[in-house]
């Protein structure tokens, strides 16, 4: 391994993380995405780096989008997924990247549906560890792309007021965002149905309210997460038509309540569920900025860590 | 996105194709198979490009003759396959592409169930657009490489005849390839069961026939269409066996009528079915070559669209 | 093709390799092994080489291991496997592959569940054919590897003693290390139940023994097979439990024969079951080594056979 720029070796969630190191990320991505707007995307930061994207959960955009920052860095790249994998033969966590890292890989980029599996890893083995996502845990590059889309807006977080609306309890987005916004001095609001919003809440230094209309006039930005059809939040609204009826971002309770937040969303939106389309497409939207500066902030979280001084 | 070198930043159908874009396209696809039959098969006009392999539907050798033709290219790749991807979550096909494109995406090639799918596309992104077939609607790239082997194989099509054999009905590759015949002048007949031709043909310019050993003494060329085991067609004909005895190329029939046409395939092949492997691999067989001229095809259509003026 | 620096332009099989062509193998081996320890794992041996693997049974180690190899010599690479390709279509085998060649390939890596199939597809076609594993019969890096790795901690394999243990009958790792043990010197014994010891094991030149025990006081070296649990092995022992008190490799055991032998495994590991997690990571293991090492005898063959002279 290589020493990284920032103070740690591994990116494996935004609890704990230092300002200036988000800022080191943040000046970084800006550089980067200098880059990809211009018309050679690609620099060759890190093309003597061999990266494996071990993803145990299924994912598109995520995977997309780190293989994409891997590809722009020039670096080379493993692709494995668990259901083509030896870990239906059995194989522990710690033997599939053991066996993996053996093979001189220097990077792990790694989705598992158990929280602290990245944590695990680094703690084991010799190479750089980037959580992609660890079940119910944390999601760090989502908490830094998201925040990163919010200082270009407003310069600033200090003061700024942020909310995170909908399932609060099995989302990796809400914790990551709601650490990253406290570091980077923003207050923070969780909104969602009780049943959706955990009790461990309070002492990340959020508030929570339950208030969807009360919240927006708060709100100067606020995220709304997917309702995640496949998971088991059903078990915990009455039903959709209610769970929307309450929390649906969509032009009328925009209009009665006479705000105009700025609209975060981490995708895939389910159109006319959590958010309406006219809503989701809004001048007020950066749904399509978060996801053009996810790839720029994983170039600079990959680079920072893995190119070396 | 760059200008395209032709009259359209993107390929979605052959219907309305201008014959000088086809010859451009030709000639392009001349000097890459000329680089690939050499030893080193690899240009760098796409470097700065990214492209997405978007593909719904299963496929083999068009999303590996695409993939080839890219890398070949030098452009960085993003394959997509909509059974690992966000589709099954419920996003409409607009906003996956534009969260693909958000990423700084130049071209998509796409696949995709619907007709019209890459026409809509086109109309909505800011990106290259390249159909890899739409449904039963177009396959432009297959209809071009076939009409270039066969211009290999004669010098011109004006005036040859050609005739496409089997499920007319199912067949993208049908409809493109007699859009593309007539375009650069040969005579065009469909010909297969009645259940299997639809209406509209004669509105393409094409003879229809029904008499697959008239059809053999008229033609120059044939194009034997797959009989997709594993599609509908069942439904349409009263028995694999029965169809055989009707349209299957074999050596008794090439006997009877005492002519030797060239035999195209865009497969894969069900040998035995509807063409016995003794025919397949006679050398009046261009089967091979059509794989072949498929990449120099594509790599033609990407670099004309996508590597600027 | 270009013109190999073995004496065949394929690999596939250990059974009637020349010692000299293993002793070219293991020297540039080590030559890649050097490189891959270093800052810079990449070299442009094969820039102008396309790969495909062609992978009919899910793997997760050979595959990864082959395309690290493959990326470190610079080829361009294209991954096939079964679940995703024609052969579901009913495409013959030499039909896939020869459409795969007629798109300009130069090297085939083929994993296939018929014993013979990299055999049958090096008399047909055009391009140098590496046997990723054909069902029972060999896995030939495997086999090279893991006597590699033997080689580095013992300096010749003249009269070592290596029994391979376990599930004989259904392992091509078993054949191939056989034979290649056999060819460079090594006495060879295979130790396992008798249901699981295929009489034509006589012929290779290998002990055969049904006694572990007396098998470890023998061994200076052990190759613990894997039991598959996902196969069917388990119709030939009366159950796992069974099996695992007469042929586990554990402490006691260790300490009952007073021997330390050097341990091989072919992976995945079932801590557990065929081996204790203690003996896995004790001194004595090479598995870690026989990972790292099986990208440097991966890289050895495709360079040898692929990079010409």
């Amino acid at each position: 391994m290589k020493k990284s720029r920032l103070h740690s070796p591994h990116l494996l969630a935004i609890k704990g993380m230092l300002p200036e190191d988000i800022e080191i990320i943040f000046q970084a991505a800006r550089n980067f995405k200098g880059i990809l707007q211009g018309q050679i995307k690609k620099v060759p930061s890190l093309r003597d780096a061999t990266i494996v994207n071990l993803f145990f959960e299924n994912s598109t955009r995520t995977r997309i989008s780190f293989e994409l920052a891997e590809k722009r860095l020039s670096a080379d790249i493993i692709n494995f997924s668990a259901s083509t994998s030896s870990v239906s033969k059995g194989e522990t966590l710690l033997d599939t990247v053991n066996n993996i890292l053996a093979m001189k890989v220097d990077m792990v980029v790694i989705r598992h549906p158990n929280p602290g599996a990245a944590h695990f890893l680094s703690r084991k083995v010799d190479a750089n560890i980037i959580n992609a996502g660890d079940g119910t845990h944390e999601h760090p590059t989502q908490g830094l792309l998201d925040c990163f889309s919010l200082v270009e807006k407003f310069g600033t977080l200090k003061g700024l007021k942020v909310a995170i609306i909908g399932d609060i309890l099995h989302s990796r987005v809400a914790l990551s965002n709601v650490y990253a916004l406290k570091i980077l001095g923003a207050e923070v609001r969780v909104c969602g149905p009780k049943t959706l919003i955990p009790r461990y809440y309070e002492a990340t230094g959020a508030e929570v309210s339950y208030d969807f209309e009360d919240t927006l006039r708060w709100a100067d930005a606020v995220n709304m997460l997917r309702i995640q059809l496949e998971r088991q939040e059903l078990e915990y609204v009455p039903s959709i038509r209610e769970y929307c009826l309450q929390y649906q971002l969509n032009e009328e309770i925009l209009e009665k309540t006479g705000k105009s937040p700025v609209i975060l969303h981490p995708g895939p939106i389910n159109r006319g569920v959590e958010i309406t389309s006219g809503v989701a497409d809004s001048k007020n939207s950066l749904i399509l900025s978060q996801v053009e500066n996810g790839v720029a902030i994983r170039m600079a979280v990959l680079y920072l860590l893995g190119a070396g001084e």
